[in-house]
């Protein structure tokens, strides 16, 4: 068995859901899964199928080139498609802080995470150790002011060489640069560690100890040119109070990030994620 | 512009989404919105689609006879139809709490819900002058061992001549007779104070407390045969510590109570509850 | 019996607790409740106690002066006390949304509140029947550009005229000028439909949903001179997602407001809040 | 400096925080942190103070020997004391799942828990590659129902030897026997997965999805001869939906047993746990 996930989007407009729907079942697909959404003041369209084919007959390319054909001109839709049968390949950038890189790391040991981990990239030799133990190879490439564009070079050379489809920065204290980003357009995952749109930049738990709030919270969300600012993927917060001093607040922060990081990479690995106008839609 | 809400519910079998989906766009109905789920254990499946249909041309008898002789009998569906025109008709039974009453009657007032309240009933005086401030008839109707049987006749003569659909026991510290049940299938909806299936049955405060619980919750659930133990719609928490007396934990609880069956209600009155095996599906 | 609450702060220092529960102790109280709080960078000491004096042989006045000679001009404190046998006076503000006042009112009339509430103003007559039902005098006062300083006089007479504690803006759309705030320092609740410092300002939902954020608050502060920036005294939030609308969002954050704003009230009711630098201490 | 926590009980009665206090200060310490419960249905006081001695006037014996002769005895307390110079020594049990193993050896690693891990014992040789790659002995004691005494006997010799104060049950999957329970009173602390009372033993997830519940939880306890019913020290939960097979509620669940679990055992360590009729007493 094959399971085809295809994701659609288009102007809103009638019959696309039968039309989808027959198409698929035409092709001798079982549909075990639909889901869409319709942004209204947009009259955008959104669609998740997965479907399931007998391995012998399924065609992938075959399927494609009839899709277009028939069904993705005629709606002039924007659309992907994956197969169970591809292993996605991330790749993780880190500096110093661990905690997400073990709660990663954890998950992908133990089989949670279908996806295959061909290196970890970091600016500091401090979390090797721990790559180690994992068995995943670890590539020290510092970043300064000045070999700022030579490191990014060694980047995406690795990215490259190793067919990366998406990278977590997983604590990654260094602004991405718009390279990286333009050849991986809603492909970085980046956890902040606060609750977005709220404290921005730096050293957002000390803005929330200031501040005297009394909920504090995580944002996964694609990296786009603007600092902090891509879409949002997922969040999640937690209760504080007067009680907390700041170093209570980070300690109380990193349950969060590596909780709604993973939870991002699971929704982005299970094709659940769809951006428009810098938003998410993300199917359940 | 009609809008139809359909509710299907069959075996799991290929083609069901392309065949429905098909069939709306057939009748020239434009769909806005589709779910489906599948319990695979029990290789059951459920699916909800929003349909718009302009006022002119759409007869709802011949859909439903059109879609009965074509679809569902072919599927072998159990299957409901709502249409955008018919607002549902819902009695509220109250004994002596005001909270949940107030909370429902305030959404009720703002236009939030979109319901008839023929009457409230109730086997206390009490709350008659909030019903009044709301011109909402109020019957008092005592309930004693000795008149149980009397006063519930009472009670299903005025949901019979009001036409109710669907009834909420809003805090009524009664408990509900079969006779009732059974007239009213996954029709009445109950808030119990304790997050089920912990602390089933009177005084769930009490028993929180006593075990010294750091979470309590509420649970709006259908009220069936068995005490506490139908089918549950929603369900809410809040943190509680060892400072909180059992009167703190009641004064906590009202809060979700009452938030958790305003819920509860809408998400039946969206016709977005479907039950099967004593659970719920429950569309969003 | 009277209860007595004292809330004190003071620069911290050596032997602060010792001594005002000494002193309590000296003069015949029995302490039922000792909260602290140090601020180690600010080193700032905050306290609050309660203790049960028995009635005939207590007299406030001689308690205050010998506590002030004795304690607090030692240790240079900030000082406030209050007995539980007076009753808060409490003024609400608002203008045509009515989630909030239905909450206040519902648990005042429950006896949830130990307050007064003199009564009500609003900018329109939308709420007049609530108010009237609660049976609390409702002035109407309409506030427009070039009446607003002749509005905020008859706000003020009313509000001085009733002894007025403070005041609550259970949805007020009018900004309060700096002439109130100076006269109620830290005594105007305010509700804000946003988790601050996000969204600060009009129409934070319709932010919320334009930056595509997976989860919405409301936050509940004391107003200042800056707007939606004074201290935090109670935050809560609720999850959405891209199936939510604007209206959507709207629905969901009243359910926030209205409890959110409750229990802000509860809390400066029961003199546990404490203020400084802009932020606030709540014991618990 | 030095940091002694003292922790007491004893029957309610009036002066005690003023004596204790005072004691502490005429002792020379600087108490920095108070906080203090009283169970009015039970008529139990509770406190727990953090005072600073200097290290050179300081000594332990006879301020524990002051203590006893002048405060104890007067009051009739139960107490204990801690300095911050002693480290608690931690045995951890597990088995086969490796997520609070990974998250408790992650916080260990970066310095979050002040704790020694002498050593892991488990019942299966799984997990001993986690345990050597953060060089902690791994004791693998296999345990069947015809050499379960001697397993325990194993158990209590290394227990002995290393001087243990705690044990932390991360997901072990045996019941651990009274002779281990009466040695460790209050001292092992389980993570159940399961929002206790709800699902008490075996396969919670199984049950919570038969009984369709909205939200799971975890709950971390002390183990006390009765199975799951043992003092409740942190509970969280999280939201669940039709859309969940058994399996994602496993998976979301280790997340939650992971941290509740990890919470619990931060709890215990910083002495803010005091236990009565089953119940606890948390210290924030």
């Amino acid at each position: 068995m094959n399971t085809i996930t295809l994701l659609i989007s288009c102007k809103d407009q009638k019959g696309i859901i039968a039309n989808v729907t027959n198409f698929i079942h035409n092709q001798d697909g079982n549909i075990v899964y639909v889901d869409q959404h319709v942004d209204r003041e947009q009259e955008i369209f959104f669609m998740r199928t997965e479907s399931e084919f007998s391995g012998n007959d399924f065609n992938l390319e075959t399927f494609k080139a009839e899709f277009n054909k028939t069904i993705a001109s005629a709606f002039d839709m924007k659309w992907r498609i994956y197969t169970s049968i591809e292993k996605a390949k991330m790749a993780l950038f880190v500096s110093k802080y661990d905690h997400c890189l073990y709660d990663i790391l954890g998950r992908y040991n133990s089989g949670e995470l279908n996806v295959e981990i061909p290196f970890i990239i970091s600016n500091h030799k401090d979390l090797k150790p721990i790559a180690n133990s994992f068995n995943i190879p670890f590539y020290y490439i510092p970043v300064t002011k000045d070999i700022k564009n030579e490191a990014e070079e060694k980047q995406l050379k690795l990215l490259e060489e190793h067919k990366v489809n998406f990278i977590v920065l997983a604590r990654y204290m260094q602004i991405v640069s718009d390279k990286l980003i333009n050849k991986f357009p809603n492909k970085i995952i980046n956890i902040h560690h606060s609750f977005l749109p709220a404290f921005v930049g730096a050293k957002p738990y000390h803005s929330a100890y200031k501040r005297g709030v009394k909920i504090i919270g995580a944002t996964s969300h694609y990296v786009t040119e603007e600092l902090d600012a891509g879409p949002i993927i997922e969040q999640d917060v937690t209760s504080v109070s007067h009680t907390h001093s700041i170093h209570d607040l980070i300690a109380k922060g990193r349950d969060l990030e590596k909780i709604v990081l993973s939870n991002a990479i699971k929704l982005h690995l299970n094709r659940k994620v769809m951006v428009y106008n810098n938003k998410t839609v993300i199917f359940s």
